[in-house]
């Protein structure tokens, strides 16, 4: 079976810990065979567990069951968990390169992305916003065809804008994104989660999405305008909602994704409902890529009490987005 | 036993019939007699209880186990559930007004205010910002020194800004601002609640809070400057957080108030969460005054499918707070 492969991220975060932790808990969440990717000392350093390094992705299966199969990406120096470092960025750098490369050439099905440390990152040179953006590239898409999901057990969310000051947010938001991004959400829940016609939220940016301008023109200006293009082309585009009415039991029902405008909107009820299990999930891509919702927590790396509920769901998720297409790619093929 | 006023909002919206329905709960949820203030025909025309009107206040108590008493206030026109006019905005503001000054003359122990539409009061010439600012007008209070808390059963929290558009939130935020209503929030859980030395938790203004400026510069040059200040008068003042990492159970358990900086930061994770039972209480202020958390939802008014949960919450909590103050200012009088 072709298998996953989980990039640490930043060594000095909690990545390695629950990757370890994860391939404890294989058999109780019935995980196929995946297998890290990064500094084995990093996962020394946390994590008492088997470790077995691997030369290539094709040995992970046979080692799985009595080991932690990692192939190697040595950051050069010993990692202290708690105490991120240059080489420790550009290790978790390369560890994303290696495993994003993996996948596109088929060895593994789908990448999981453990957590970095965005401004260690833009430290050592990095200009993309985030990983998503990175991926994005090495996979020859435009970063405005993609779109990141959050998924959570009860709810699925897409921040339209990511990482950027939320000052800026008013001004780079703008039809055609909201457009793009309306177009790779439906297309992605039906490649990846075999929604047929899927049930388009969109949020306005303001309070109360505006109320009818009086509280800001957005909602008016752009994204209704927006929303017009997309049900013309044959998408359920619904909205703009008041965003703080879209994301209780009753509304969650309405719809198969919620489209954010700004990365708090979309985080904030999806980490409220599903702190421990959200699952970050690149739509658009030629393949598969999950990643656990969470940030490197320093504070508490190395402390053992890192939850990997999330690192999980992110191997779950990928596994079925993976067997999903295949089916999908079945159906358009016949 | 003085009693609640409760205003019944906009006569076209669902305060009506919610009130109506919180009425009939009155013995399950061991409500304190409350008495409505609005227009006779607004109620009459979506719930069918008893009503009974009252020339004054004093007239409530006796009333109230036969029949839902109601002080007058007419809107001159035939109320037509869902359709908002110029009379009813104008019914709902002459409301709000009659309650509170009741509230000021000590005739009622609080005040709960029911939904109005604020585009529709904006329409007859209505200049504050929402019915909170113009409470604390009548009761002779700079808006510069209240806050609205939402409060639910598991979380509080405050937005410093309200009903602006999200564009104007960066440039509206300052150090003095923040410091007002964390004095607001530390002052008004003492005498609220009942709580000694509160917790007040800052949510960040960007994604990450910023991330160490690298996301935005408002948490450096804003936020923490003024939670210093804070903690220098002895307040104990937390942040700035991540926003959406301040909101599941666990974090939720280490704070009494979150403060956040704009309507949605503040209003998303509370209606996620408690979305038929939030409710408004405005800090600050001579009077206990509170409000059900939600709009005027024209478009389910006169169905009888409205849910009166926030306003069994609401007057629940106005009476709870009445008599926190009456210890409090025991306690100071000591």
């Amino acid at each position: 079976m072709t298998p996953i492969a989980v990039s640490l991220g930043d060594p000095a975060g909690i990545g390695p810990e629950i990757t370890g932790k994860t391939w404890s808990e294989r058999y109780d969440h019935k995980l196929k065979p995946f297998f890290a990717v990064g500094d084995p000392g990093s996962v020394r350093a946390v994590w008492e567990g088997p470790v077995e390094k691997i030369g290539s992705p094709d040995e992970a299966e046979a080692v799985f069951d009595r080991a932690l199969p990692l192939l190697p990406v040595e950051s050069g120096e010993t990692v202290t968990p708690g105490v991120p470092t240059p080489e420790g960025a550009r290790c978790a750098l390369d560890s994303l390169e290696l495993a994003v490369g993996l996948a596109r050439s088929d060895a593994v099905q789908a990448v999981v992305t453990g957590p970095v440390s965005k401004s260690r990152l833009y430290d050592i040179g990095f200009t993309h916003p985030g990983q998503t953006e990175f991926v994005a590239e090495r996979c020859g898409v435009s970063r405005d065809n993609i779109a990141m999901m959050l998924a959570g057990p009860s709810l699925r969310t897409i921040p339209m804008t990511t990482h950027i000051p939320l000052r800026d947010v008013p001004d780079v938001i703008s039809i055609e994104m909201i457009v793009n991004k309306g177009r790779a959400a439906a297309r992605g829940l039906e490649r990846n989660f075999g929604i047929a016609e899927p049930r388009l939220a969109f949020a306005g940016l303001n309070p109360h999405a505006g109320e009818f301008g009086a509280l800001g023109r957005e909602e008016i200006d752009i994204v209704e305008p927006a929303l017009a293009q997309l049900r013309e082309e044959g998408l359920n585009a619904m909205g703009p909602f008041a965003a703080d009415t879209m994301f209780h039991p009753a509304a969650r029902e309405k719809y198969d994704v919620a489209l954010c405008l700004y990365h708090d909107q979309a985080l904030i009820p999806l980490k409220t409902l599903h702190f421990d299990e959200g699952v970050n999930l690149t739509l658009g891509l030629p393949i598969v890529r999950t990643s656990p919702d969470h940030g490197t927590a320093f504070e508490i790396a190395g402390k053992n009490i890192a939850n990997p509920g999330a690192t999980i769901a992110a191997i779950s998720l990928a596994a079925f987005c993976a067997e999903q297409r295949l089916v999908y790619e079945g159906s358009v093929a016949a």
